[in-house]
């Protein structure tokens, strides 16, 4: 089921920015037992991203977009993916855009991924050719200019290849290509500072949480290719997934174990109460 | 008057790739006096941005494209805008497609902007504070992940500026936020070369050649804002507006005049025969 302002509808007006120049943001949510996983974080970084691209998202749309979110999940009867997509609407004059555009809500229901690797376990990643660009005014939001994760994914065919690491132009390890990535080093996190390039997962937000309250310590910094070589256990994760614990780095010919740091966060995740 | 695949449509399908990452591209096509500006170089650029996004654009719809490009034509009796988006087509997992996904030709005509500037005496510009991302992957094409330019051109709203000049994040001056970039100097004509931002402009590109057959010296290479405050003559281009003039840079406190190369390359412009 999709609905657009509202309407049960799958298509969308060719003069909407968000087609015409990827003008616009989505979140990709968790719809499991009934519920909406991390629903008010996702809504949170929207609304983060309707400030930084200067989207006029008022509230009575977002009380719209909330009741139309409630709508497509009570036609769910098992899990599933909602994702909602935010643009800033038609018209406007080349780039340039008016104040008052009305943006489009686009929220749609999908299948849980099936990934064809086994996840619990560990899965295996590389690192991607393509980089990410350093660009603060877009660092962080998950906006509709998707690109370069588009060309890092697509640089592998092999399934038994789970996911893509990415670096940015000055070397830093950042992200993968749909994760954040954590690292485990003498019983302590890090994950990549993102003011520069990345999207700031709600997993990742969830996990720097429970770290906290779990008295993990835990580092937001550079990471390089050198952190991961030395790292003990790394680890990505995503609003869908999960963890996805790191057992093999094909490029650097890297053997990891999933170790208990991982584990445990594995565990707390499991045991939180998401909220409504 | 719009054509989606060959069909009178407005709207697309919300799961088209175009929407959902902005994974395509676009050409803009100035439509004069009966006939397509510039029409084979528009394709070129298309199909280099294809072959860079590796988007499976077979022959026969590159034939499908030709035929529908001219039927929308065949409905215009002035001068008019030609936008054609091609984007990588609807599906795939994520961030991943697959190889034979069938793109989206679209395929729309616009009124010729009116510019609210007196253009033919020259234009103010500004020194946007967006830069333009490091990306060598997506460099010269013109693809639809075009937040940096809509953020660039939103920054002003006073009518009598034309244009933003925008840098790179290493301060090399590259472009404008829909239109290349010339200067005087000596002269000798300066552009910025685009290997790893910017767009390569197909005005850009007949300016070249028409240097090139006038013997005017001309250099492609990396510019700073002080080559900016140096120069002799400033213009933009693109391939709506043609040449502006710039008499005015405001961050910079510039005056410039509407200088004699300028004059030429117009001239010159106006005086050849666009191909078919």
């Amino acid at each position: 089921m999709i609905l657009i302002n509202g309407q049960p509808e799958n298509r969308i007006d060719v003069a909407d920015r968000g087609l015409q120049y990827g003008d616009g943001l989505f979140e990709t949510i968790a719809y499991r037992h009934g519920r909406l996983e991390f629903l008010s974080d996702h809504l949170s970084r929207l609304m983060e991203g309707c400030d930084r691209l200067n989207i006029a998202f008022s509230a009575t749309q977002q009380q719209s977009l909330l009741s139309e979110i409630d709508s497509v999940c009570q036609q769910l009867n098992s899990d599933a993916v909602i994702k909602v997509m935010l643009t800033r609407g038609a018209g406007g004059r080349g780039y340039r855009y008016q104040a008052d555009m009305l943006p489009t809500r686009i929220i749609s229901s999908h299948a849980m991924p099936v990934y064809p690797v086994a996840n619990i376990s560990g899965i295996t990643v590389r690192i991607c050719q393509q980089r990410l660009a350093i660009n603060p005014s877009l660092a962080g939001i998950k906006h509709l200019n998707r690109l370069e994760q588009i060309l890092a994914r697509n640089e592998w065919q092999d399934e038994t290849i789970a996911e893509g690491l990415m670096l940015d132009y000055q070397e830093r390890l950042i992200e993968g290509t749909m994760s954040n990535l954590f690292l485990v080093q003498n019983n302590k996190l890090f994950t990549a500072e993102l003011s520069s390039s990345g999207i700031a997962g709600i997993m990742r937000k969830q996990l720097i949480r429970i770290a906290d309250s779990l008295d993990i310590p835990l580092s937001i910094t550079s990471l390089t290719v050198d952190d991961l070589k030395s790292a003990e256990e790394v680890f990505v994760c995503n609003s869908l997934i999960g963890i996805w614990p790191v057992i093999r780095i094909t490029d650097l010919d890297v053997d990891l174990s999933y170790g208990p740091l991982t584990l445990k966060l594995q565990n707390a995740l499991n045991s939180i109460n998401t909220d409504e």
